[in-house]
């Protein structure tokens, strides 16, 4: 699968040269072109109100913005081909505050509450508004999409063997589920741009590592060229 | 459990300041105390010779020697304390060649082999020895200690509280691992002189990204403190 | 810890002695006394009104109402000696239909629809209705409550060692969840008279089985007595 | 796919009219056909001669011989399908004696040492050697195949939809891996001939359980007359 012309990598000017050439003699082409499977699915990590608003403490529309239309993009190609599409938030019982050993270890600080006038953060922004047969893994305050969820059991059941991996942020979330998909034994895909992070030295710092070892980052448009391309026309 | 004086931060000089005000307003206080529980484990990633070593071509002497005297430090200090060890390293079963399916999507190309006069590089560097009642986990080629193991089965046996995560590389497995236990609820603490990687930059950003998110990243110093204090005499 | 006066094993006449005989010798000990930790949980798995009540189509109230009562007498002994209490019952999302890939390969018809003046079945049983402090973990349509749940985080964060496992259906959830409790190394308690079953012969089969490998099976009377008894007074 | 004439349920004669009435008003289908997908995998569970053979304290020839012959003749199919084949047995790290925390919570007595004459016991028996390109998985001392491996890692790199699963016990390791694999979300099919157990009620009762619930327990005919037919002809 020939890519078209690829974009800077999105850590140019931040790794040096020496940094590349450490890892195994240097010989790994960073220009490879996507490997991908034959029944890609779209996991969109997390692109809800409170990541996408700098409105919320927790919000970084910077970046998160821009975000939210490469996403539109991807989500649109992925349903023109007919793929499976993942959406992840995370949830919490209505019917009962957070317990302590559900919010478990988590080192940030969060002090400062939402304006209440602002409506949930939880929820997934209008332009990527799930369908009714899009599943949305309700993740239960950890990184991962896979942890303490069934979305191993739901790629399975859809015979997906390539994860296409998008959202926020790069360094937490998005970077959790992509080594999980890895781990899984699935081609993993990033297309940068539909990546965003509130740091953005984390940001492209986890998106090399995440190409050097387990991953192939690439373009949004090098991923709607590989949806459009040599998939089957039907499913199963 | 006051630490001592802390050192520098091991990302200062890297991460610009807006990238650490980015975080929830910017309230996070990097200079936090250890915090860890009552019942710690040690668990030491893949300090082999394969890692530790630029006669291999995985191998990284320049910051890999320096861990194996940090961790050798951690290691007499966890011993004293008799609390419970682990050790990774990844495993081959002798009898079969490994088949793709176990290798998987490693991005990372492979293509020099080591010298054989070098011997076997899966081999935990002799400065670390463990001990007949340590237990090894024989990793299958993948990143976290977690994955595809009974690590959680055995902290859970040990009754657990808290994962002094070391080793290489940062940016791989040590990282890998270290999101696992911080998803387990565990308390990790991250000693950053016992951890070493090939990539300075992804070294300092990972370090970083940890400490902002899932765990307390500390001096080998204040780890050795927080082990001779405050730890239960004696084990159930 | 020594046991009261045990009651006759569930499965007396209906394991043939040479069946028992064929353990290991038959040198297990049947009459063993309750082996537990110091810090226990308790799991009560899906006693809810779909299952416990007749009028719906996967309810059996001929066991369902008798298990009902013998979880509400541990349920009591449990907040006396404030051990945690986890709850489980399965979970739809409200916003859309449950999807195939949800609901995966379930065997059993499920062509009756409950009458719907009956109100929702899924919902846990009043006399066991959980305090604002337990957790109830939302089953992802799967019997264990460990699959694709945070239930092994939260017995971490908890320092459990200990599970005891009750509810419906025995030779369903009930048999699954302490399965994975042994698989993490946790001592495995299941008090009798509050599982329950539809078959009967799956319900005193299923109890043989873990008694005989990965648990204890014993009365209710016995495990009011071990949560009475030799509990620290206090939790950490 | 049309079934061959059906074979006698393995649990007639045990489970009672009632008991199967007992099931969601009765109409689940006892004789429904082998329902399976375009790929699936033969997974051996634990036909060792520790288990295989009642020389070995832990042994059952009774059963354990006609289960290996049953075996054969599956292990023939799928290597004449080209499926992928696993096997299972337990492993010790030769360097180091079972540590406590490994060895966990097993409940059943090991008093007898097996006669050293007889050749190690963790041994697949020599009419089922794996090939060079089967997996073995080493299990970590737990039932469920999938517990502690990565096993569904395996699977998903080769796209399996269908988990054949086989070995001894029945009511242990194979019951455990079985509903795992239901868990995943694979479609499950136990060739009850392929099973054995030490206690017969134990193998019946569970073989009925699975039955009506997570898998199709068919004859090793069905299941070769599947494997021989309908799959595609060449793997992607």
């Amino acid at each position: 699968m020939a890519p078209s012309d690829p974009s800077p990598h999105p850590w140019a000017g931040v790794i040096p040269d020496e940094d590349v050439a450490a890892f195994s003699g240097g010989d790994t082409n960073l220009d490879r072109p996507l490997e991908g499977g034959a029944r890609p699915a779209l996991i969109i990590v997390d692109m809800t109100r409170a990541f996408v608003d700098s409105q919320y403490p927790t919000g970084w529309s910077a970046t998160g913005v821009p975000a939210v239309m490469a996403n539109a993009t991807l989500l649109e190609a992925a349903r023109a081909a007919t793929i499976p599409v993942f959406f992840t938030k995370s949830w919490e019982d209505p019917s009962h505050a957070v317990a302590p050993s559900e919010w478990g270890r988590w080192k940030a600080s969060q002090t400062a509450e939402p304006d209440p006038a602002l409506g949930p953060g939880d929820v997934i922004v209008e332009q990527l508004t799930p369908l009714a047969n899009e599943v949305v893994i309700h993740k239960q305050l950890k990184p991962s999409a896979f942890f303490g969820s069934q979305l191993a059991s739901l790629l399975l059941y859809e015979h997906v063997d390539t994860a296409i991996v998008t959202g926020m942020m790069t360094s937490g979330c998005v970077r959790a589920t992509a080594v999980d998909a890895f781990q899984l034994n699935l081609h993993v895909v990033i297309p940068h741009e539909a990546c965003a992070d509130r740091s953005q030295i984390s940001h492209k710092v986890n998106l090399f590592d995440l190409h050097m070892k387990y991953a192939d980052v690439v373009s949004v448009a090098e991923t709607v060229e590989y949806l459009k391309a040599g998939l089957p026309g039907e499913r199963q």
